[in-house]
């Protein structure tokens, strides 16, 4: 089976998307019966190439490498990312943008424009599974094709897939978790002394940190994630505009101090709650104490605990991840399209 | 669809399951179109029934708290559990009786003879699973059935599903858990100065321990573990005689107070690893530290960490579990066989 795929957005995850499939290649084609071919890619400030046939991953990346797709040599166009999902021929829109906090577009009409011309997608940006959810659920059911989102929340770690797949009859009762990686990056080098400032110059070093990381320390990434999760997995019809969300921003040295003297240590937590009928979403820094799975969590390393009625408490801890697990999201997504084609099922 | 089982075992799991079935009866009719019957309860020393109709379970329930399931009142065999296994005309067999440390049987004959007879099978016996899981595989394939395993660890924690379902084309590289609850319940209130006679007799008044702790505390039960975990993730092939196994049993009171002192807790850890080209199984007592994923994890608590090549490290913790832990496994194999069964795949 061939399966042709369109990128929109070709970041670093794109970019290490493209690596793995060529490095999988071979296994793609014995082990799934899978010819993967990449047949247009969009980016809003570095070109964009469309092509009828398989572009090839490695000119591609060396063309992106060197500053933008046309210098790749053929198949440059001057599309929008909405022009090429409409013209190319992909079975699966893939969408890698960046994340717009205030609305997720331009990422929802991107995945509406696929889904409505037929396509499977998946996406590992979580600003449309924090803002319209709901509504691309609903399309993809009218449609009849795929919506995959596992790399929004944890990178390739299991969470939407497990909730899905794995626990069957299981109602998800709240959540909570380090979701954040930066800020908890940036919490663990301050407990060693540093200030905050000197902290995040340390995460834009090592290419953590956005440039402007007000995301992370103001506490909007996680609050998209905790909401991305509550929308899928306990229903919640919002956005992360609702959350009741404090940053680690204020933060001192001194504070953390105290909390080690106490012997625990300040962790930027998200939680989902139900409160009678109605479901709270908070994200704010708190003292955790070494007796919590949360304790462990250091670094880059994020985790999230599902309460659930029949299994009570599952933690999931993913440990110092690496740019490809979120490239692993989409490539396990990619496979689970795949799988459910074959079954006819959605 | 009508999804006729037999159950073969009917201890606090079984029962665990019939209730289970009872509380979600009108779930799986409403949500899933499935009409479950128990036609057949194969115990060896509590008596056993088969019937060509559904048994009814609240009186099953009455039946075996009053002692032997001949108080039903009908459908009493004499047959043996093969017997009823053969003579049943269930669609499902589930494997609950005892594990058998020594060689897994008669569990092993239990699911040979299902199989071959053309049912699908769970078991959340792990005596099978660690002692002939590739030969049951191979049963399972060659006959076009399901074998679904579960309930085998960490109840129904997903870690055999979650790696089938939501880890394609992840290799599993390590394994590093504690998997023994009662030891670990053991470990912890001698850390609390209990010695380790008051610490088993308090397991045993609360139903966790055997009255021969012996499986437990020598590191049996987390060897089996190990081992099925092992065989069927890093086909291993292996059995549990093979582990290099240390129990709790040598631990004093005075080793606990040390690591205390360094800021350690002893928990018995259980790997499997990469030697060359062999696999090496391991259960030992460890001091851990509280940077460790395994620190918070407590009393009942048991945890997994997988190590992959796409994923890096994914730890999965299951808190405090009941009873019903291990009978929402068995609940969510047969969700899962089902889907198998109506897609057309194994």
């Amino acid at each position: 089976m061939i399966l042709r795929l369109a990128l929109v957005g070709f970041g670093n995850v794109g970019q290490q998307f493209a690596r793995l499939l060529m490095a999988k290649r071979d296994w793609l084609l014995r082990k799934k019966g899978l010819d993967v071919e990449v047949l247009a890619i969009a980016t809003r400030s570095r070109g964009s190439l469309l092509s009828k046939r398989a572009l090839d991953l490695e000119r591609v990346l060396s063309a992106i490498g060197s500053g933008s797709l046309p210098a790749y040599g053929s198949d440059s166009t001057a599309l929008s990312p909405i022009g090429i999902i409409e013209k190319c021929d992909a079975d699966i829109m893939i969408e890698l943008s960046t994340l717009n906090i205030d609305s997720g577009q331009p990422a929802i009409d991107h995945l509406r424009t696929a889904m409505r011309a037929g396509m499977d997608v998946i996406t590992a940006n979580k600003g449309p599974i924090a803002w319209a959810y709901e509504e691309l659920r609903d399309i993809a059911r009218s449609k009849g094709v795929h919506l995959r989102f596992e790399g929004t929340v944890m990178d390739g770690t299991p969470i939407f897939n497990l909730v899905e797949r794995t626990l069957p009859g299981c109602e998800i009762l709240g959540l909570t978790g380090i979701l954040n990686s930066t800020s908890n990056l940036i919490l663990g080098e301050m407990s060693r002394g540093k200030s905050m400032e000197m902290a995040v110059q340390e995460a834009q070093a090592r290419g953590i940190a956005e440039a402007d990381p007000s995301l992370d320390v103001d506490g909007w990434d996680a609050s998209a994630k905790i909401t991305a999760l509550a929308n899928v997995l306990m229903d919640a019809g919002m956005n992360p505009k609702m959350v009741d969300r404090l940053g680690i921003r204020g933060i001192s040295l001194e504070e953390i101090r105290e909390a080690s003297a106490e012997g625990k240590k300040i962790k930027l937590v998200a939680r989902a709650f139900r409160e009678g009928s109605s479901i709270k979403l908070q994200v704010r820094p708190e003292r955790v104490g070494p007796d919590s799975p949360m304790w462990a969590v250091d670094g880059t390393s994020s985790s999230l605990t599902m309460s659930t009625d029949l299994m009570g408490d599952i933690t999931v801890v993913e440990s110092s991840p690496a740019l490809t697990q979120t490239a692993y999201a989409v490539f396990s997504d990619m496979l689970l399209t795949v799988e459910a084609i074959r079954h006819g099922t959605i």
